[in-house]
């Protein structure tokens, strides 16, 4: 199984940042991000801010770790980490995924 | 249960006024959104457009209740309001998910 | 079941050039593209691109021949294609899913 993991931060150096430490731990085969606008609920207001969205591709089975990993270096308290499953890939891009995840 | 529930909408104030309209009535915690281009198949023709995404995080539970809202303020006949299962996620963010829709 | 097919593209051209495509071919209704920033491993470093998201909206049934058809054309030879389930939708949009794909 395979997951895309949706995580979002607060600028495109944190993005980097985190992609590059969930890489060098092999921890994901291959980060995707890019700039948002983000509305959401906190402290009792609609607050409005840019972040960065990120996507995540890596085996299921490493969700845990990648979540743990992305706690110890992100600058929120309560980051966006939300795993999309891939029902169906390329056979050779997800063989791909599991040769580089360790 | 978790959604991502993936709106496209018009333009970015289209956006913006999807985002606070569910925001308010708390049927999402988080609208992240950001500009695309779209090709697809309209009135026997490819068009070819401008649009923004969106991505509108709230429970499973609330799908229904957030489709009849988008519906009567989206200004095409037939948006796309597709949800993708949330599979696992950080127990802190979804909490705060929890908390915050109602 | 429908999916929205996941894709990643070398540069905005080559994502026209696929959902072009896929669109001619009634694979797919609607593709959304927008431009990303890419880290990932490859050939023992990690490497940096830009590169173009594609989400490609279509019947689940349909994953296999659109695969065979963006790799026909794609100019990587292990391109990113994956399929995200659509757990629900507006029935009005997925309707016209069915209608458009052949």
């Amino acid at each position: 199984m395979y997951y895309f993991i949706y995580v979002t931060a607060s600028s495109k150096e944190e993005a980097e940042k985190i992609a590059k430490h969930l890489l060098e731990k092999k921890l994901a085969a291959c980060v995707n991000f890019w700039k948002i606008e983000s509305m959401y609920w906190w402290e009792g207001e609609i607050q409005r801010d840019e972040e960065y969205a990120m996507i995540v591709k890596t085996k299921a089975e490493k969700f845990s770790e990648v979540r743990e990993e992305i706690k110890k270096i992100h600058s929120y308290t309560t980051p966006c980490i939300c795993a999309l499953n891939v029902e169906e890939g390329d056979r050779k891009y997800l063989d791909w995924i599991d040769e580089t995840v360790e």
